[in-house]
């Protein structure tokens, strides 16, 4: 498997806690870090050029198969958090990220997590990621 | 229009606050109210023999066009409440339904709302409510 | 009543649909409109330098009392919708926001929306709005 | 490490997919499973006697420090879906629970989960979980 270049594979998302992701301890409720991970995951593609509707149009679907949070530190209502999302592994019909969620304000690491996405096409059967998906997953940020 | 049964219009379905509906202010989340009225709306429905795999199969969707709340007292985690489900008219091509979500345990009243649900067939374009479907609607629940 | 500026009472603030608000008709789900009013009668809030801990520092909460929705067009998953807010009603003890969702790509109405806010203090108990508050909340937004 | 008696530490909870809890997949958004696994692990106190509101007064909480999740089969609005909770494991400050969630009407797994709770008291300072508490954990469901 070739290897990722770290650099390439990282992007940084900003999100804001809501009010209603909080729950009755005063802090941000722990399903409310699967959302910012996913809106994290689609900013990611996006910055590569991938938006759903392309990849929809190529017939190809990532849907969540895996995920695991370990929370550090809690995060409070109206907090930004930077999502530090990086692609850890690319496979034979699956892809990997791992995110790292950081309290902007003291830099504080709130939560990391992982997710691995299945690749399946419309009729949900899983496909390989050929070459032409990989190279797009395999690029940096492009120029905003 | 004909005139709806009050008795046979209305149901009453019990939810259970979950922890992650409540907020920082330590009580239910006013967004979580639409997900309870959502829940009872489709008991409602299934009691009278409807689900929606079968409307659906005959190309009835019913989504919710308007939505209105009023908080009458805080509810929190835990609380069990009764939601009294009316359906308060049937129109051309949309139906409406009132609720009432009383806490079981004091039977005080915590919110009271109302949707309208247009009738659409799958390709999104309203449709007449036919007397079949009326005929449906009127009926009280089936014994269970 | 003081009328309000309408000019200075608008602000309009972009969400992004994410994955998880929508549902299986495949646009977003009704009940994420009251997210987005959320979080941009919050952001509404900070451009005029009111933040939620500085007033709940000085005992003042807001939580939403009624709250009405008319859905126009459906909004999609990845849309850009511009929420705009505007303070409708300073009153005694409670104030009124009105909402228009557009949509950013081709200027679509997809929802309208309204929330009233009671004015209340760290015991639940409603108080009145002070000139004070009064003040700021017909600030235009400060300049960024 | 004192073992558990795996018939007792089992308890199996009920749930149906609400609809706002599907994605424009057709299918249960991952985040829901989150959800699903707090109503059940909250069920399985409650049938031992144990209500967040005691817990509270004794000034123990038991927020999620870690989860996983693994998907198997997807789950599909108003399915009913049997969460089968385990209490895995009592450590010295943290207790785990392991979760399967089955579909009712085919037997088909659908997702299996993981959750470490810690135990704090009210000011967010670990708590070792002491022995009544660690009696009542290892109860079986009291007779309903």
């Amino acid at each position: 498997m070739q290897e990722l270049d770290p650099d390439a594979a990282l992007s940084v998302v900003r999100v804001r806690v809501r009010f209603g992701e909080t729950d009755l301890m005063g802090i941000v409720h722990h399903g409310s870090y699967v959302s910012y991970m996913e809106v994290a995951r689609i900013e990611w593609l996006r910055r590569r050029g991938v938006t759903y509707a392309d990849w929809a149009a190529h017939g190809v679907h990532l849907p969540v198969v895996e995920l695991s949070l370990r929370y550090r530190a809690p995060a409070r209502f109206d907090d930004e958090l930077d999502v530090h999302t990086s692609l850890a592994e690319i496979g034979a019909a699956s892809v990997r990220f791992h995110y790292r969620l950081v309290r902007v304000i003291d830099d504080v690491l709130c939560t990391e997590g992982s997710t691995r996405l299945a690749c399946i096409d419309a009729r949900h059967a899983l496909q390989r990621i050929g070459p032409e998906v990989a190279d797009i997953l395999r690029q940096p940020e492009l120029s905003r």
